[in-house]
């Protein structure tokens, strides 16, 4: 195996070919990918970085990764310090770093196929004040000395049922027609891979874990679409489900095709579509629109046919859990289980369900001080063995045709400490607070996501994520626009307005470095609710809890709850029992009743 | 007296001399203030319009007033509809009407002293699509027709004593010097009046309720500054005060200064200098560094002097305002009271205390239907007698030399419903849940802006504005940079994280149109919180109360209220009688002391 450091030297000594002084080198992929395949880990490759989020910048003589909050430990463990500085985001940025360690006259390579237009223009503008040019390149330099570097992945694209989409390709695309109309625009590129699979109706296989197809599009004022994708991912079957409107090109021809729209009125994201789409349309003479991506609102509205699936997969996903969770609680205490054994198991019991695609991410099986890191990755080098005393904390999800789920518990291995007790007494409270929180339309996740807080911030504790994301229908298991999040969140998904249809995760947690973590997720629906008394013309929404496996009881201090705190709990596993319990036989239906019996004050 | 609709055929007239197809018309002054003095109220004076916020766009042969939902009904009663379109913000605005109704061509004025930078760039932008021009005017055409138009106010420049402004001048604008020399800037401009007397130490009385001067500053990097104001408003004892590092010019020589910053560096605030100054500094040769006024912030964290001055001012406030409440219950059943009547009696009792040098702000004194108007103002026309059955609604303040004060209280006339006590309770447990609420160092505004919320929520209720603002020591009822309020809330203010040292509002209400409105309003300080048991490294922060008057026992509905919420009043109507109780004699001490017994559940 090639060493990081001749890595290094290797495209150090690209960049002195191509007359760069430097480089850098984000983690993404085309299409502003939140995970990408792996012909796209760039970073990786470079750094050994293994975190799903992060940016190098490479001059002659020095080197720097940054890397948010999540991954202050591991970028010291994965990525060596003799050729890099350790940088904290957002406290540190590229363009900042550029400016302090690159000379007045240095030319600095950028990929404009992995960076949005705003980046390009804010860190030009950043850099110019001290004589440092940023400059595209036509071909990425770390590719031409990656030697091994993966080919984009050959999966198939397959139709996903207009029965599980709810609604045809077809319909969806003259919604987009629409849209364009009122826009006053001839057309839209559609960059982000869920969006294109969403509004076609087909699924992929590039991406791990999310279901999507490498490929751009760009819908007409007609709704007739270009989708430009390997013509070897698309069989007749294919062929004939996106008919005639749909007009097939090779992914490769994308860039050119973008300068067919001189004098049009063109429709891109800034946030989703990178710079090099921005200066295509722009040297071929389009108007470009910068808008936002009409299919992430859209996609985000989940309609009948996508509830009704998430619900079954919802149950069948609850079932798999609940035999694991008692599998935890029977064969975990005696010893000799490790989290990836455990892991498997769980995922044995979702391929029993006969209907798992995939998962929906990296299984987090985490036990002990593992729990404490929220994105815990288990490895064969980092495996720990399950043992008593600590907590094992186990956050997953399936990929089912008819839905996308995502749930996390934790089991007590033995006897949890009154502590262990207070703080997962004290999640479960902000859990419920977000579960039964009703809230004027127009609200903002960020408006709601202290309700999960309160109770950890009474006793001078927080944690130091999100409480939810928004989730696909049978796509990314992480979804725009909405987030229920601190204002600030990156992105500004905090500030979009929570609405009717959409799907959201509640999981706050709470982790004690080097012990624990605590983590209780469930998913969520937004719906209209109706308050007698209320002002009548103030349209109001809550929760509807989606998600269905038993919330540990011996972790939980009843003490701590207030009477309305245990009456959702004792409600919500009668209706664990009610749903999932059909599904469930012999010693494990016995347990999930013992599970949810309901727990006195 | 001349007509509303003759001013605009006036306007219109000189507006045709001028060669400009329309005019726009905000309600500001030169220092972008929330309030201004007489001779800024354009505004009103051509339309007639008695709100604090609003803008008005004047064509040849169609206008229009802009007015945010605060004052839905008031600009319709005040604002003539045969010749003014009412036109709601933010769903509207100026510029998207003037693109609407002006003509390609068109030569639309502004002044460049009235609007921010930002402004008059996004507007250009939005009307050169159309071919429609902005063009800033040398002189405002308002004031060529304004006849009678008020002389700027001769109120002189006072002493504001270092022992309660806790900190010199010098030191002061010695801070601004560090903060200069760490934005490598030559210079800051101070257009915020409030902000010139903070630093200086000074007061005025150019602005009703807020004692500040019209000025303008100049800091320099050696901490020495030009103050631009009048000569006549400035006595020796000022002067003295004021001393050789600042240097006195008339405020009519601050644009002519602005050319002498060649080549420098000079800081000004996009938010609170007007685009005029950005152009005079653009046309010397200055480089402009857009940052916030660094007076914003500094401000805002109140020392030990100001927090000791603002205590005492509370107590003395409130037991003023606890004579008045007395004075209500006693006096107003009977009838024969006004909303006037009653301001006049507190107004009185205010003076009794021998230190009022102002009120804060208009009284709001509302009673029924009034009260459900958040911003009612009372005027001749308007005042309602005080009847049974009513709520009656007091939301007052004092201008001390030690502090400014911002409280609202409700009581209710004879017997309330049980709806009345409902709504008042729930806004009591909303009221609650700041007061008592935790959170981490850093935390936004925003972030806790629902708890005030939740129990009108849950009973499909809320309020319609903001649940706290920022307030300043013998300054500004209301002052940034800090407040409790939505996340989107205009500006930005919202996610402005808080800090120990602020002082906030802590008012949630309830409004019920054309019934009865309902506000509880504190003032808070934010205060450094140690939890016992709480993560070492995580720093807490929470809220003391400052102020001190019963909050109506009768109006409160014990059943709703958890056992927490029952001991906060009672701890809370404790501290009362402990800190204003010394000051009431006779009947006021009794009642006192019988509106603060524990209230049982």
């Amino acid at each position: 195996m090639i060493t990081h450091a001749a890595r290094l030297a290797a495209l150090r000594a690209e960049l002195a070919r191509l007359q760069l002084d430097g480089f850098v080198v984000p983690l993404t992929d085309e299409h502003m990918s939140e995970y990408v395949g792996g012909y796209a880990q760039r970073l990786g490759w470079l750094t050994g970085f293994g975190g799903s989020a992060g940016t190098a910048a490479v001059l002659a003589d020095k080197a720097a990764i940054f890397t948010d909050g999540r991954y202050t430990l591991q970028v010291r463990e994965q990525v060596s310090a003799d050729d890099w500085s350790y940088m904290p985001v957002p406290q540190e940025s590229v363009a900042g770093w550029l400016a302090a360690h690159a000379a007045g006259g240095d030319r600095i390579g950028y990929d404009p196929w992995l960076h949005t237009d705003v980046w390009v223009k804010d860190t030009i503008a950043a850099l110019a004040d001290r004589g440092i040019a940023l400059v595209p390149v036509s071909a990425n330099p770390v590719d031409a000395v990656w030697i091994d570097r993966p080919a984009p992945s050959p999966a198939s694209v397959t139709v996903h049922d207009n029965a599980l989409a709810g609604r045809s390709s077809a319909a969806k695309r003259a919604d987009i027609a629409d849209w364009l109309a009122q826009q006053r625009a001839d057309a839209v590129v559609l960059t982000a891979l869920d969006s294109i699979a969403w509004t076609l109706n087909i699924r992929g296989g590039d991406v791990a874990h999310t279901p999507v197809a490498l490929s751009y599009a760009i819908v007409g004022s007609d709704g007739t679409t270009d989708l430009f994708v390997a013509a070897d991912k698309i069989n007749d079957a294919v062929r004939q489900h996106l008919g005639n409107a749909v007009r097939l090109h090779d992914r490769h021809a994308f860039a050119g095709a973008l300068s067919a729209y001189t004098g049009k009125r063109v429709a891109a994201d800034p946030e989703r579509a990178v710079a090099a789409i921005f200066d295509a349309l722009s040297a071929s003479g389009a108007r470009i629109l910068p808008r936002r991506d009409p299919v992430v609102l859209a996609k985000a509205l989940k309609n009948p046919a996508e509830i009704a699936g998430h619900r079954a997969a919802s149950v069948r996903d609850g079932a798999a859990l609940t035999r694991f969770l008692r599998w935890v609680e029977v064969e975990c205490p005696g010893g000799g289980q490790t989290e990836l054994s455990a892991a498997a198991v769980l995922l044995a019991f979702r391929e029993q369900t006969g209907c798992l695609l995939d998962t929906s991410f990296d299984t987090i099986s985490a036990t002990g001080a593992h729990g404490a890191s929220p994105h815990y990755h288990v490895t064969e080098e980092s495996n720990a063995p399950i043992l008593p005393g600590q907590l094992f904390l186990i956050d997953s999800g399936g990929q089912y045709a008819d839905g996308t789920t995502d749930v996390t518990r934790v089991m007590p291995i033995g006897t949890p400490t009154p502590e262990m007790r207070d703080r997962f007494t004290r999640v479960l409270k902000g859990h419920i607070a977000i579960a039964t929180a009703i809230f004027p339309d127009g609200t903002m996740g960020g408006q709601i996501d202290a309700f999960a807080r309160r109770p950890l911030w009474e006793a001078g504790l927080d944690f130091a994520h999100g409480t939810g994301h928004g989730i696909g229908s049978y796509l990314s298991v992480h979804e725009g626009p909405q987030r229920i999040a601190a204002p600030n969140y990156p992105g500004g998904a905090a500030l979009e307005p929570l609405r009717a249809g959409m799907m959201l995760s509640n999981e706050p947690g709470y982790y004690k470095a080097g012990e624990y973590g605590i983590r209780i997720e469930n998913l969520l629906l937004v719906v209209p609710v109706t308050v007698p008394g209320g002002d009548p013309d103030r349209a109001m929404l809550g929760f509807e809890t989606l998600t269905f496996a038993p919330i540990e009881r011996d972790l939980i201090d009843p003490a701590l709850m207030t009477a309305d705190e245990l009456a959702w709990l004792n409600a919500y596993h009668v209706q664990v029992v009610a749903r999932i319990g059909p599904l469930l036989e012999g010693e494990d239906r016995g347990w999930l009743d013992r599970k949810c019996a309901p727990l006195a004050p």
